[in-house]
């Protein structure tokens, strides 16, 4: 089986933006509007899009969760915040309810800046005990690229981080869009979200403090297969943890698109770290000229690396990921079955 | 011959700290008073570090600069990042006069938030014409942390685009420490300021306006190498020159230390664009204990790669340095001379 742990839904029918425009038109009030999609618009955005793609690619399941660069958490307030996310993580329960085989619930969470994750709590906990979710995403920076909150190690964060060990559900460290012009959303902001996150737990004791915390690091872990050394010395000099040991406290998606990278990554994290993902549709949608295919297409390299054994393999496809995201085995389970019924 | 150039005077003796401490404790009545540093303490300070290190992993040239993380754009104001500025570069001056044939000079700017580029432009003329230098870093965040200056591709910066190209010097994007809590300076912030900095060039005209500005990304370019594909797509998706040409208006120094980026950066990135550079004494000051050598002791990874020819290696650790920075040749000379006399 192979289950692709990053996809986001961003081919949502026009609804959600027709929501969206009118939540913030009348953001000095706001209200709790329905919102208009049906479930034919839902299945033909995935039939042509993400449901189109998995078949074509032969990827059976994927964790899907809202539109990342959508999720806006510095528009607004912590209401506007809230009402956004429940309508988002709504949708995509109702994508699992239709194709309950192909795609698994993964939460937005109502960050708001300079607003306690403490508010996070119970909309995660409605996501996984209500909506059949199995984990979060996880944004470091919900100001947008100012940096305003107080860093991932800071106690701030510790109510959003016991309430994930006691669901046992992972986070993945994930950036929204940018309202800095300082920063490209996918060019250089998500880079620098892994990269400052990574950097905020390592000075951290967030994983003494919370030893079966669960976090996953996005696009191959953005700078730190390439530059570990740096991150070895800088353990060894600050006498923090080995850097390797901490590393492994992690799990790191696939989500990196040149064969050089992906042999860098397996090589740095290790197969037994590793989880399949190929973050479709998201910031590469396009066909890269060299090969003929999607760059985002990127299980063919891994295909293509040699010296992967069948075990590797399961590990990164399946093994790992349901490691990760302990609730997925019986949550897939469950669907399964609805789908077969 | 062997240049590294990327060297910051990190062992600068104390002098230098204790002019900062009067500075910042009498910063509402800015004055100019002397720096206490000899000959002698310069000395000292270089041979048992910078270039007792040169020696021994056999390099013979290093161009340097003040101490990065000490340059600190985000204190005080314009003045105080003005005689901070002169003060530094001045020093640097000194340690050229005193070993004119192991150090070349690469000045800091009297950068300041909200201020104007153009008020850098004086200081940079200074340190060409008088002085002898032949670079300068320049820091795309001077707020430290809290990126509020316009994007490199805006014509807030063009002052001194101007004045780098009419003296045909490059500069390197290089940050200073940060004051921002989300960010460690040598584990994030100065990553993303490299991811930052070239995404903002990729957005914008620069070099169409400036088609002769020289540029230099540290660090084997941060993130790039390893996260190429990402770059090529979005230059793909947003009809942006092919990323593949844009990164040859690009020097990369080699500052990455295991074998396995060394190899990926010049895959990447091309022999003719890499310039020897191993950042010492800079963020990764300890020894590696798989190796038993200093993480910042790079050349034997370039001496490992067996791909390499002596060609490539004359281009790295020579010839593309001189082309980075075209004043070089002939300050060499010059200072070479001096040596002699």
């Amino acid at each position: 089986m192979i289950i692709d742990c990053h996809g986001h839904y961003t081919t949502a029918p026009p609804g959600i933006h027709v929501y969206r425009a009118f939540q913030l038109a009348f953001m000095n009030k706001p209200n709790r509007t329905q919102i208009k999609i049906s479930d034919d618009e839902i299945q033909t955005s995935l039939e042509n899009g993400q449901l189109k793609l998995q078949m074509e690619r032969g990827t059976d399941m994927m964790l899907f969760s809202p539109r990342a660069s959508h999720m806006g958490h510095h528009v607004g307030d912590e209401v506007i915040s809230r009402q956004w996310t429940e309508v988002n993580n709504d949708l995509i329960k109702r994508v699992c309810g239709i194709f309950p085989d192909r795609f698994i619930g993964v939460c937005q969470l109502p960050q708001s800046p300079g607003v306690s994750p403490k508010n996070c709590v119970e909309e995660l906990e409605r996501c996984i005990t209500e909506l059949d979710f199995v984990g979060c995403n996880l944004n470091p920076d919900p100001s947008g690229g100012w940096w305003t909150d107080p860093p991932l190690g800071d106690e701030w964060w510790y109510p959003l981080y016991e309430k994930m060990v006691e669901l046992d559900v992972p986070a993945m460290i994930h950036g929204s869009s940018t309202c800095n012009p300082a920063f490209h959303t996918t060019g250089s902001h998500y880079m620098n979200i892994d990269n400052t996150g990574i950097m905020q737990l390592l000075e951290s004791r967030v994983f003494q403090d919370f030893p079966t915390l669960r976090i996953i690091m996005p696009h191959g872990g953005g700078v730190i297969p390439y530059q570990i050394a740096r991150y070895r010395a800088l353990s060894i000099m600050n006498k923090w943890e080995p850097f390797e040991e901490f590393m492994r406290r992690f799990y790191f998606d696939t989500a990196v698109y040149s064969p050089e990278a992906m042999e860098l990554l397996i090589k740095i994290v290790g197969v037994d770290r590793l989880i399949f993902a190929s973050e479709m549709l998201g910031g590469v949608t396009t066909i890269d000229p060299n090969t003929g295919r999607w760059f985002d297409d990127n299980k063919p390299l891994l295909d293509e690396i040699t010296w992967l054994s069948e075990e590797d393999r399961q590990k990164i496809f399946e093994d790992n990921v349901k490691a990760a995201y302990p609730r997925l085995g019986p949550v897939m389970e469950k669907q399964m079955k609805a789908a077969k019924g």
